[in-house]
């Protein structure tokens, strides 16, 4: 659907779009109006733009395939929905490609929203070429197909997706369709096959997605569906595509998890990141230390017990999603004061009494790492997952300075007052021990910041800080993986701080490997993660909040960095909202008036 | 629940909470931080706040009530949700009060969230010291009772709900249980009794609310529930309490908007200001242009059928609230294009032709008066409230200026170049339309501020303009009113503008009889309503980005000014934030960390 030719026709007036949003986005946004100041521009700058409903873009794919190639826009093929049918042609069962299959024949396929003609009148030239009755699944070349159920940080997610004349030569990506041929070709489904091949199941699972969001209503209305006629290439940029949810701020229920969960495999997103536990609550349940959800879980129903875990654990790797858990330590562990002998005692430093109240882990008592480590094994036992975060930010000093044992001890150590080392001196022994796990170890940035000094080979630092603010995290990841180690960028994706409007232009405009890294250290960036702290997000809001704008990191997660126009990304994310709306994704309106 | 006394010791370290956001409320938004510079101030400020969930006041009432004393908030009555009884002693049956005390007999009384001891170690203070198996709804005083179902203007939404030992002397605010005689009367049931005394069957409904949110679960997930023993006398503030709902830029469905008007009933607001049309859809069925719907709504299945405002309007009016329907003109009717002879032609000036775009209603030519005159009838046979809101905002003058024949009659009638006296002509004549239809009508500020000098007896003001600018909106409301207009504000109520954080408490925050307005003015300020347009809004967020902000402005325009302290509401918005959630109304977190 998208040959550069015609997305000019199609997208046309989109450029006016981007001029208003150049034009605006300096503007304060709460102006003396009904609509915004940004708004009541636009009226000036395309008032039929404004006056409708927004654009959409049918049958388009988010985020965008790397190859993408198609002759002729209007031409379809018709499908029928309850003859249409996937193929499997593995040699052998892959459960996930079997599970994935059913789910999508199941519905996953017809859920689009049709357009409206009265909106877009170019639609009226859309021109039936044939019929498609399937399409096969097929594994690629004569390599191996890696029918693997684990899903894991190198996975090989590439596919292809063709949807072809037979007649028409296939291979290369210049080669597609002429619509000379097809034309005349209606005379039965034999002219026309369709197929996704892959080297593994995961392949075949992104190319289920894509064939989801490229089948569309024909008409208003109708159960009339079609699919353009389009030879796919594609891969992912990043290897590490995440969505990390603070479940410790607010309880998030497992039913909503599980959306999000189907949110992200329709984003093609592929690491959920769990922020289990914080200051404000442990809603995990530890068989080591039951008194944790017992007293540090806000209710009584707001636990994870081991079977939701694994529960999540199971519906993510179905969709090809890691679940990579957070234990935030030596900081944001008030929840776990309830462990004897693991938190600072913090003291009056007028009546050098302890206050009652508890600082970061105590690095300095050898009963602190006994305690992590036992938590590390249960979180090893239940995530199996090769990565785990540790953490390893925001540690607050106050309490370690006023504790005098901490000082004295500091004394023996050579780092009196030196509290940027003892938590180094925590970190490399927390190190030790998640090693021994057989994990490796995700810290935030701060560890690096603080130059705890870890092996860089088995070590992901995530860079958090200056959020929003280009210049400052770029040159903090330039130096992460300047200094040999490998990173993840969270900076430009703080979903949960919202403002008015389009805001996702500012998630969609972030590159993790631009300037200023240099060329030979961009592969030690291994992706990013948009972030969800629920300081004002539970149940009620978390998806919306969170969807469509996270569409449009993920799309810089996965495409390549050649499309990278937002007017051109509009109406696709326009309609990607309406086709996650009609997949029971609570995904809010982001573009201005319209429907799905 | 809140005598002065015990306000002090339960919501002790709310005060903390005040310093906070006075503190904060200038600093940016997004700091560098997993959580925002404001979070980490607090952090500092007060840890252990922060640390633990937001506090809530259970069995508190939001908006809350004019006058209510409680001798000791540690007593409560027992209540078995299975043999509690609402008992009706009115003389004669009153359908609004037979339907809402079925209403709330059938569950609405018992869906609070208990209170968790370990968060709130005052609440094990708690004592039973009796039992109520009851409530009578009785006419208050010797007057005429008034069983009305219809909702006005004038309604009489007063109360007194007294939960009180039978042997205690009534009749006085001050007067109130003496706990020492309570705590020895525990024999029985008629020790105590409990009754909802009013004039109306409005204010039947509003103590009926109250009611529901002064019953609070005695202990964590059980069904035990208890109410404090109070006395309450209570009565609206301003008349007028809207929410007005924008169902042009988005479609809301009915379900939603039903929705809506229950957790409207919560917050005791009493209009639903429906912005039914505007430039982007015509989503209501007109007989008369059935093209309307037909061409201009954004889908066949997004258009509301005469049935449906009929089902909204009656849901309404039995929870107390009136329908007040917006057709407004002559500008943000692009939707009605499709009309001919409504709206203005307008030309390219250099080519001087039609350019194919249409600008306001036309008022120079006597077909639009008769269009929109019957379009006013049809709102008219609809929507049976007495007030009727007309619009008159933001008309735009570039199309007037273009269309020559327009010019030409401008000089003809003595207003060459004048078109804000086009504007007010136009104004004019539709106030005799209005008049005809025996409505009040209701107007955007323009119509003021460019003087069409409408008759003031029978024009109600409706300030918008100056958003959250507190001098500007309350300085055109004191001219508004000085002028002898009623008047409206919802200038600091536009809730669509969302931003991070706490941001009820510049709603909660406004008073529409503030300062500068003239002392013998302010009755003329009717009231206000809160806003939410829907650019940004749909099915999908508009109930949790609407509450639980719109309880800080629902009290503001229900409670005294009196009560204008942000730490004393926060811990009841929390819990009632709470109450909505248990209703059924998905209203989001404002607070910070906690649950429900």
């Amino acid at each position: 659907m998208h040959s550069a030719a015609d997305r000019r026709q199609i997208y046309g007036l989109a450029a006016i779009w981007l001029l208003f949003i150049l034009l605006t986005t300096t503007l304060p946004t709460q102006g003396e109006a009904h609509r915004p100041e940004a708004e009541r521009s636009l009226r000036k700058l395309a008032a039929d733009e404004w006056r409708n409903a927004t654009k959409r873009a049918p049958g388009s794919v988010v985020p965008r395939p790397r190859v993408l190639v198609q002759a002729n826009v209007h031409d379809y093929l018709e499908i029928e929905p309850t003859k249409f049918k996937l193929n499997d042609r593995l040699k052998e069962m892959c459960i996930i490609v079997t599970l994935a299959s059913d789910r999508y024949s199941r519905g996953l396929l017809f859920k689009d929203v049709a357009p409206e003609l009265k909106d877009r009148p170019e639609l009226g030239k859309l021109k039936r070429v044939g019929h498609l009755s399937g399409v096969d699944l097929v594994p690629a070349g004569d390599g191996e197909f890696k029918c693997e159920s684990v899903p894991h940080m190198n996975m090989d997610e590439s596919y292809k997706l063709l949807i072809i004349g037979t007649k028409t030569l296939v291979g290369s990506q210049t080669i597609a369709n002429n619509s000379s041929t097809t034309t005349t070709s209606d005379h039965g489904q034999a002219r026309f096959s369709a197929r996704i091949e892959a080297n593994s199941s995961w392949g075949l699972l992104r190319g289920l997605e894509t064939l989801s969001q490229l089948i569309f209503n024909v008409k208003a209305s109708s159960q009339k569906f079609g699919i353009g006629l389009v030879e796919i290439e594609d891969e992912p940029r990043f290897k590490h595509r995440g969505f990390m949810l603070d479940t410790a701020r607010h309880y998030i229920s497992i039913p909503k998890i599980i959306n999000i969960l189907d949110a992200m495999a329709i984003d093609k997103l592929n690491v959920f990141h769990w922020h289990l536990v914080d200051d404000q609550s442990f809603p995990l349940e530890s068989k080591t230390y039951p008194q944790l959800s017992k007293l540090s879980s806000f209710r009584p129903n707001m636990v994870y017990k081991p079977e939701d875990v694994r529960l999540v654990i199971i519906y993510a790797a179905s969709r090809g999603i890691r679940v990579v858990p957070e234990l935030d330590t030596p900081g944001h562990t008030y929840s776990l004061r309830h462990i004897t002998n693991l938190l600072t005692e913090c003291f009056d430093t007028t009546s050098n009494k302890p206050n009652g109240d508890f600082g970061p882990v105590d690095p300095t008592r050898a009963s602190s790492y006994k305690i992590v480590d036992k938590l590390l094994h249960e979180f090893a036992q239940l995530f199996r997952d090769e990565y785990f975060h540790a953490g390893g930010d925001e540690v607050d000093f106050e309490c370690w300075q006023s504790n005098e044992r901490i000082n004295t001890w500091m004394k023996e150590h050579n780092m009196s007052g030196n509290y940027e080392e003892l938590t180094n001196y925590y970190m490399r022994n927390l190190y030790k021990l998640v090693k021994n796990h057989h994990k490796t170890m995700i810290v935030w940035q701060e560890v690096f910041d603080l130059k705890a000094n870890l092996p860089t080979d088995n070590v992901i630092v995530h860079v958090w800080k200056n959020i929003n603010d280009k210049p400052g995290y770029m040159a903090e990841l330039a130096n992460v993986v300047g200094a040999g180690y490998k990173a993840l960028l969270s900076s430009c994706w703080y979903l949960n701080y919202i403002d008015y409007g389009r805001d996702w232009l500012k998630f969609y405009q972030c590159d993790p490997r631009g300037e200023p890294i240099a060329a030979n250290d961009q592969h030690l960036v291994l992706g990013g993660e948009i972030c969800m702290w629920t300081e004002y997000v539970d149940d009620t809001n978390v998806v919306s909040r969170t969807w469509p704008r996270a569409s449009a990191a993920a799309e810089r997660l996965w495409s390549s960095t050649d499309f990278n126009n937002p007017d051109e990304f509009l109406p696709r994310l326009e309609q990607h909202r309406c086709h996650l709306v009609r997949r029971g994704i609570q995904a809010e309106p982001v573009n201005g008036p319209g429907y799905c």
